[in-house]
C-alpha cells in the first residue's frame, strides 16, 4: 500500500465519504482517515437514530388523529431494537466495504495535518504513518457537542446527542439544556418513550432560533401539550451528581432546583478544526476553516487544502456537507486533471441562500431560503404571505385536528421566492418543492401553472399563491 | 333577483365554483346552476370520501411496517362515520354559503343552454326560469360513471364510485369491473374494510393504463398481496341479480362464474355534455366540448361559451378543472372589462404536458408530465433514469420493507425533465416538486443545486440525478 495518494480525506462521515466517491469516480486515488466509525456522526449518533426514534412517535400522533384506529402502548424495546438496526449496531464494516468498493483506501486512526499535503495518521496503539497527497487534502472532521462551562456539568457525565440517540434505558426524569434542533427533537422523542418528567432549559426566549418565529411557537406549544416543561430565559447555575449514574441535581437561574435521572446537553457544536494540526501549516486551530465556493481553504498557499461539512462552518447539516463534498470532489478532479474547473456544478450556491432543513419534531418544521427577517435585513423588497396548513383539504383528510402553517417570503422585484417555511405533522416531504423553487428562482408566474394535485397537502402552494393575489 | 348576469355557470362542482370565485372577484355578477349538490362529484362521491376511506388503510400499512407499534382491529364504523363528516353528510349548505359569500347567485335545478347566452333552469318541480348572460356561459357539468352495455348489468343495480365511496355496509364479496384509478383505489379500500373476496375484472393486460408500466405492476403486486383477485384480459359476459339487493352472479369471459354481494362498475366516465342543450346552439351533444387554451369553446360564434373541468375532456382531474376555472374566470373578466386578456396566467399550459396526478393506492402512484413511451412517441430526444425508492435512507427510516420506485424522463436536448413518476407508500407529497420542475422546465443543472434534506424520502432527487450522471 503506497503512502502517496492523489487525495487524502480526514474524516469518514457522509461528507468525507462523498469526496472519496467523487474523486475516485474521476480516476484519482484517495485515502480516508477515520478515528471513530466510518459513516460518521450522522449515521450512528444523529440524523439516523434520531429519526428512528422520532418516526414511531410521528405515527402514534398520526393514528391518534384518525378515528377508527387505536394503537396498543408502544413497545419501547422494539423501537430501540429497530434503532439499533438503523445504526448497524454501531458496526461500520458496511461503510468500510463501500469505501473499498469505490476504490478508496480507508485508514483507521486520527488524522492530523503535518505540513503542506502531509497527513499523519495515529492509530489506536500510538503507531504513526505519514501520508502524502499529490493534489489535495480535504478536512471533513465534522463537529462535536459543546459542553458549556457550567459548574459541575462536565463531571456529571452529561448526555449529548450520542447518548440520547443511543438511549438504552429511558430516564423517567430528564433535564435538557438547549433550545435547538437536538434539544427539541430528543426531548420529544424521549418523552414519548417514557421520559414523562422532562424539562427544557432554554437560555433565550424561543426555541429553534433560526426558523420563522411562528414555527418556533408551534413547536413550543406542541412540546408543552405533550407535557414537557419548557423554560425560557433560564440558565443552569450548577449541576451536581455525587454518585456516578445516580440522581442529577440541577440548580436553575430562576431559583428552582430539578432532580433528574439524566441531563442532556444540546447547547451547540464545536467544529472539528481544533485538533487537526492546522498549526502545522500556520493556521489558527479554532473556528471554521474558511473556504471559497469550491470548498478550497482561502488561507492556504497553493490551494491544496479543502474543507467540507461542519468544519467549514457554512451549515451544520448532513445534506449540505454531502452537497459540498460532491462539488469539492469534482473540482479537485478537474484541477488535478486539467479539466474545466469552473462549471456551475462545481461552485456552492445553495449554502448562502439559506440551506434547506427539516426538523423532525411533531409538528415537523421545514424551511429553505431566507426568513422574512433575514430577507429584510439583506435589503430585499419583501412581501410575505402565510396560510393555515390545517385549512387545506388534503391536511384535513389526514386526520382530525391537523394543525400547521406555511409562509412564503417573496422578492417583489423579481417575483421569486426568497424563502418558504412549512410547519405541520408529516410536512417533511413538502420541502423539496420549495427547495427547487427557491434554488432555481422559479417565478411566481411559473409556479401558478404548477398545479398541486387534489387532495394533497401540497395544495398549500395554491393557497399561498392565491393569498399573494394570483 | 335579476335574471340577467354577467356570467352563468352550469354545474357547481369545484371547477364551476372556482369560475364564480374568480369572476366575482373581478367585479362581475355570476349565477351558478346545480342539479345535485353544490361541491360536486369530488366533494361527495369521489376524491374526498375515497381519501377518507384510503387514509386509514395507509396508516394501517405504515404502522404495520414499524416495529413497536401494534394496531387494534380497525373500527370500520368509526372510519365510515368520519367519511360522513368529510362529505358534510351530503349536505351542501356550506358550499351554498360559500357561493353567496363571494357574491355568486346559486340556482337549484338543471341548467340547459336554450340559445346563445341563454340558460334555462328547470327546478325539481318542473318550474322553468330563463337566465341571460351578458358576457359568458361556462359549462362545468363534469362527468358520470359509464355503465357498459353488458347483458344484465344495468338491471343489477351496480355500484359506481358513488355507492362505493358512500358504502354503509361493506360487502364481503365484491366484483369490480375496471382497471383504472377508481377500480384500484376502491377495491383496495373496500378490501381493507372487509371485502375479503374481491375480484378485479380488467379488460386490458394492465392496471392504470396511463402511468409508467412499472407503477402499474407495483399496484398489481400490491393488490394481489392484499389478497385481491386481479384478472387481466377478462370481460364480463353477463350479470344476473334476480332478487334486488340479493346475490349477484357474474359470468366472465374466462368461463368462470363469480357470486358476489355487490358489483362495482369503474369502467370510465361519460362527459357531462350530452344533456346541456348543445343542440340549441347547433353543436353535437356528445363528446368533449372542445376549447382553446383560454377555455373558450372553439365552435361557438362570438366566443361567449366556455367549458372547464371534465366536460372539455382535457383531463378528468379535480385540480385540473380548478386550474382551468381560475384562468377561465380571469380571462372572462379581462374580456368583459376590456382588460389585458392574453397574460400568461390566462392560458392553459399544464394540461397538454401531462397533468399531475396522485393515485392513493398502497403504494401511492404519482406522476406528472410525459411517460417515457409518450415522450418518445412525441419525438423528444429521451433518456430515462430509474431508482429504487426503498434504497433511499429516508424511506428505510419510515419502516421495514418499504418498497418503491422512481423514474425521471429527461429531454436530452434541453436537459429538462419531461416527466417524473414516483410509486411508493406515502409518496403523494413527493409529486409537487416534480410538478414544479416539469412545469417550469427547471434544468438538471439547477436541480443539482436543490439539495434534498437528509433523511427525507426526497433524497430520491439526488439519487436520480446521480444515476443520470451528475
Amino acid at each position: 500500500m503506497s503512502d502517496v495518494f492523489d487525495v487524502i480525506v480526514i474524516g469518514a462521515g457522509p461528507a468525507g465519504e462523498n469526496v472519496v466517491g467523487r474523486v475516485t469516480r474521476g480516476g484519482l486515488t484517495a485515502a480516508i482517515v477515520e478515528q471513530e466509525l466510518a459513516g460518521g456522526e450522522c449515521a450512528y449518533w444523529a440524523c439516523v437514530p434520531s429519526k428512528a426514534l422520532l418516526r414511531p412517535m410521528e405515527l402514534v400522533a398520526e393514528t391518534g388523529r384518525m378515528p377508527g384506529l387505536t394503537l396498543e402502548p408502544v413497545d419501547v424495546a422494539a423501537v430501540l431494537a429497530r434503532r439499533d438496526e438503523t445504526v448497524s449496531r454501531y458496526d461500520d464494516s458496511g461503510q468500510i466495504r463501500w469505501i473499498e468498493s469505490v476504490n478508496g483506501t480507508p485508514f483507521r486512526g486520527t488524522g492530523r495535518l503535518a505540513g503542506p499535503r502531509q497527513v499523519e495518521v495515529t492509530d489506536g496503539d500510538g503507531g504513526k504513518r505519514l501520508l502524502t497527497a499529490r493534489h489535495a487534502v480535504v478536512l471533513a472532521t465534522g463537529s462535536a457537542a459543546t459542553i458549556p462551562p457550567v459548574p459541575g456539568l462536565a463531571d456529571a457525565q452529561p448526555w449529548t446527542n450520542r447518548e440520547a440517540t443511543g438511549v438504552k434505558d429511558v430516564p423517567e426524569r430528564l433535564v435538557v439544556l438547549g433550545g435547538g434542533v437536538v434539544a427539541c427533537e430528543m426531548s420529544q422523542a424521549l418523552y414519548a418513550l417514557g421520559a414523562k418528567e422532562t424539562t427544557l432549559v432554554v437560555r433565550g426566549d424561543r426555541l429553534l432560533g433560526r426558523v420563522e418565529p411562528f414555527a418556533s411557537e408551534m413547536v413550543t406549544d406542541s412540546l408543552r401539550e405533550y407535557g414537557i416543561d419548557v423554560r425560557f430565559n433560564t440558565t443552569i447555575q450548577r449541576v451536581s451528581r455525587p454518585v456516578p449514574g445516580g440522581e442529577v441535581t440541577v440548580d436553575l437561574s430562576d431559583g428552582s432546583r430539578i432532580v433528574a435521572d439524566e441531563i442532556l446537553v444540546a447547547a451547540g457544536r464545536n467544529l472539528g478544526s481544533f485538533d487537526v494540526g492546522l498549526g502545522s501549516i500556520g493556521l489558527a486551530a479554532e473556528g471554521p476553516v474558511v473556504v471559497d465556493d469550491s470548498m478550497r481553504a482561502t488561507a492556504v498557499e497553493d490551494g491544496w487544502l479543502y474543507a467540507v461539512g461542519d468544519v467549514n462552518g457554512r451549515n451544520l447539516l448532513t445534506h449540505m456537507g454531502k452537497y459540498q463534498a460532491r462539488l469539492c470532489g469534482d473540482v479537485i478532479v478537474a484541477r488535478a486533471t486539467g479539466g474545466k474547473e469552473d462549471l456551475p456544478s462545481m461552485r456552492d450556491r445553495s449554502d448562502a441562500i439559506g440551506a434547506p432543513q427539516v426538523i423532525f419534531t411533531d409538528p415537523n418544521v421545514c424551511a429553505v431560503g431566507r426568513t422574512e427577517e433575514r430577507a429584510r435585513r439583506e435589503g430585499f423588497n419583501v412581501r410575505s404571505v402565510e396560510y393555515d396548513l390545517g385549512a387545506v383539504e388534503g391536511a384535513y383528510l389526514l386526520g382530525d385536528g391537523y394543525k400547521g402553517r406555511a409562509k412564503a417570503v417573496v422578492d417583489e422585484d423579481r417575483r421569486v421566492l426568497l424563502g418558504v417555511t412549512f410547519a405541520g405533522p408529516g410536512a417533511a416531504e413538502l420541502l423539496h418543492a420549495a427547495t427547487i423553487a427557491v434554488t432555481a428562482e422559479v417565478t411566481l408566474d411559473d409556479l401558478w401553472h404548477a398545479v398541486p394535485t387534489f387532495p394533497t397537502v401540497s395544495e398549500i402552494w395554491l393557497r399561498l399563491l392565491e393569498e399573494y393575489g394570483l
